[in-house]
């Protein structure tokens, strides 16, 4: 009797930098996946990661993590772009925009030679204007390609009302969306805690998130000050999506989605409420906005529109 | 009715470097500990690397990482010092050891300051050394001072034997044993896969292990050359170990552990077989060694007990 | 130096019945706490249960399960009550209250011995009633006196919208309130999937919710008439609430809570939104009710405080 | 682009009494498969212990439970079986062999009729039996069919031996071999405790071993005395059992195979440490045996070999 071999998905993390490394790590700590790839054109910087990895996989149960080749793509692995010239400090995360665009097609071609359909996550910046470029260049269906968008600030986010409130931030239901940059902004109105609306809840105060879309929006700035770079937060950003994907549980994220008339939006990627399985993404409609909130999301919109266009895009 | 809170063990990392970091970031990922405290001289390093890290404990079930203070040790509480300079490429690991100790005994004296019984686990370098010092100046039992010794080159042999034998990593019980440095051996005419001899077992070679010791040794200067440092395989490792701990888990590793007479040997710390719970660490006796492996023992136990009283310790 | 050892919490497991039974093996299974202790007065019944469970425990790491004596409970322990009858197919679930009644008083007595304040988790029904005289009883603060009330009930409405509306169980906030009984009620006015209404919730018909009160109702019911009893459903809620405890979550259940004003109700335990951490149960207060809900809740609340008068107690 | 789903494996368990319904709830619990469907003759009971289980699953991150048919069975899942009368206290383990053998024809005539390779767990006793029968019956390759074999009753001496020498069990190495039944065996003279021969071990005493082949043979009848039935202890074993075919975890058990030459044996299926992985079993040669065991191992296939003979296969 010929029996097929079970196919597992394997994660494909493209750029060994800091980012690309600790996502890396993440997913093998966490156990995300059972085989972890990583690639990047410095050949030894990726081996050098993987071979630091490779004994900490002895911690594991048996999860591989190795160097590889694009070639080795199979349908439906899950691949991780973190690859291009990071933020430096001060510098606004459009500046490299166009760099970046440019290293992404090469990617993406190498990516998509296998002509099999795969699922993208997009991390490197502008990560808004790079998971629109990376849908129109790989052809791949739009709940395939996927940013990680306001993920990480909606973290941020979440992890400072929960030390003023006192709650587990995994209780509390709150959104950054918008671009990630700084047109994004807090969907607060409808904000609940475990189902209770947060006005109501016994330990919220209003001045908790009175200066909380600045705090937010520096928190990034703040740590590349201190430390150079910021890796731990987007690493397990990454790691969590990733998970939700292989082990299909159909968790709600503020991902960068590609819009096709949601929100009354199209022609830009941008993070709103999404829906992650392993049928890939689905935005959440009807996520419910304020008047404020809707006219910060065209806003935010209309910025992203003019700098994909600038780019060549429509 | 008077109750008193449960006291929960809260993890010290001394020292925000990249091993320090990323012992943090793992201890947070696998959820190991309840509450991690980063401390830094460079309070700015600690505290970038806190924030990025309170992002990432978003995506825990609640984990506390913060900032914090000597005075805030209680009893019980597990300190990992990864404090001092870290070792160069190339650099001998033993040249920078008066150095370190000078550090570690400041740290020491902040550590004891509340005159509390912690754990303290030992991760630099020259770790055997400092372990030893870390015991006689902190006045804790030996069961309460041990160092992560050659827990990390084990990993390193079981991971390198995994792939060429095609087994599972955690199958397989060999250890790396005396100095975490030039000295150490492997301690392999015992060693099992799954209880079967490692001679017997049908995938093993001979020439597997013909090389594999000079191999674990150098691991670590190659990752440094290909990256400046290494800080995921020693990060797990001590995530690992103080899990171990934390959890009661009766695992065996192979830790720098003061001994008092076992395999002949006294006045010094050196990477034993040793059994971790929360009762501290015991060191396994009787674990089988032939002649030439009793040998490189010995050899390595006297370099390492010249150096500790050159340091002026005995 | 003088070291005291880490206390570490028991959980004992009273009554080892189906649900006790299937409760403690859950907590193992699930590796909640370090050691479960399982008492029965039918020695001979938990001896089985603990032999059958040791024999798992090998595929753990290293929890430990034993029968034990009540003496043996320390301050902070974790009590879940299962003792008592069992309601019989067709059975309304206070018939045998006063029976239980009894046989609580009993156990409570055993429980407070050694006058140490312990955590007391109900599961015997009638659980509300039960857990109203728990707290009387043992003198214990109404944080740390509590019963697993709607938490099961809650837990059927959102695995049966789940199922419909092709989402998480995890992502919905719904609850049932009341009597664990014939005058629970749905709470989903303010229902909310991920933070959006659930009547905006792209996947919701409105037909979903018509019969679902009655449905949960009798969920229980069918089980018992299919199989004769229920436990693997109360077996994972118990494990999962006393994980919440341990590892202090700060979770959200629906939680049987002596009131003390909150809701304008006292002199009764009924199931509410409370958030449950290692300082025990904390009522969350303001969770949005209707009209319709306000009225169910208080009528509920009448019939029970009449139950627990009758049996004498106010 | 077309893209083709990502295929998971179900794993199905057959039989819906204690063992298999305890057998499903472990797996739910560990959260080991995505998919999980139980099939018995007697619907409603399934469909019963499916709904008690469903509330459970609301406590998961979405494991799902549900009945169903033969007909679902797709290449590569995992079919678990445990149909047959269960053995009655006091009763010989090979008395109800031959009504076995005719339930479990039946039952793999419904697995196989869709003609894909599948991986099949024996459970039902005599399950040395019922494996070969159901190596012969379904033409699968010896690789993807396999008993729970003396497993379970490897996991009772290392519980017994940890217990005893106050160490974890999972660092025994020790088996129990042979025919799940009387003429079982340990596999001793090579034992070791994370690598020490277990003679060597300082907690070790010669007594430990001297009456623990009769216990752990007698384990199973004793619980049966006490409480009707086992469920917990083969309920544990299946779920881990099938967590390392579905994780590739390369777990060595003492599994039931089919053996071809192996120990010098063909024509039976019995207890041998077995390798599993999601490439199925593969047996371990050459696990170190005494003169004494050797002999148990062919006194106990002799009587495997007559039976298997008796029932008309060869």
């Amino acid at each position: 009797m010929k029996i097929n071999p079970i196919p597992h998905q394997q994660v494909f993390v493209i750029g060994a930098g800091m980012v690309g490394s600790t996502a890396a790590y993440t997913l093998l700590t966490r156990e995300v996946a059972r085989e972890i790839v990583l690639i990047d054109v410095h050949h030894e910087l990726a081996h050098g990661h993987v071979v630091d990895m490779n004994h900490a996989s002895a911690f594991t149960s048996g999860i591989q993590i190795r160097t590889g080749d694009y070639s080795e793509i199979r349908e439906n692995d899950i691949i991780v772009i973190t690859s291009g010239a990071s933020q430096k400090s001060g510098e606004d995360r459009h500046a490299a925009a166009e760099n970046n665009v440019k290293i992404i097609k090469e990617v993406l071609k190498k990516v998509m030679a296998n002509g099999v359909g795969v699922y993208i996550l997009m991390v490197t910046n502008p990560v808004d204007v790079l998971t629109y470029v990376a849908c129109k260049e790989s052809g791949l269906p739009s709940s395939r390609v996927f940013g990680t968008g306001t993920a990480l600030d909606t973290a941020r986010l979440r992890y400072m009302l929960s030390e003023r409130m006192q709650v587990n931030p995994a209780n509390i239901v709150a959104f950054i969306l918008g671009e990630h940059g700084d047109s994004s902004f807090p969907a607060i109105s409808a904000a609940t805690v475990e189902g209770i609306p947060i006005q109501n809840y016994t330990t919220f105060k209003q001045k908790y998130i009175a200066n909380i879309t600045k705090e937010v929006r520096e928190a990034g700035y703040k740590i590349v000050e201190e430390k150079k770079a910021t890796y731990y937060g987007i690493g397990s950003t990454v790691a969590d999506i990733v998970e939700a994907i292989i082990n299909d549980k159909q968790k709600v994220y503020a991902l960068s989605c590609v819009l096709n008339g949601e929100y009354g939006l199209t022609n830009l990627a941008t993070g709103v409420p999404a829906l992650l399985s392993n049928a890939g993404v689905k935005v959440l409609e009807n996520y419910p906005l304020n008047d404020e909130e809707r006219k910060a999301l065209k806003k935010s919109s209309e910025i992203l529109q003019a700098n994909i266009q600038k780019l060549g895009y429509r």
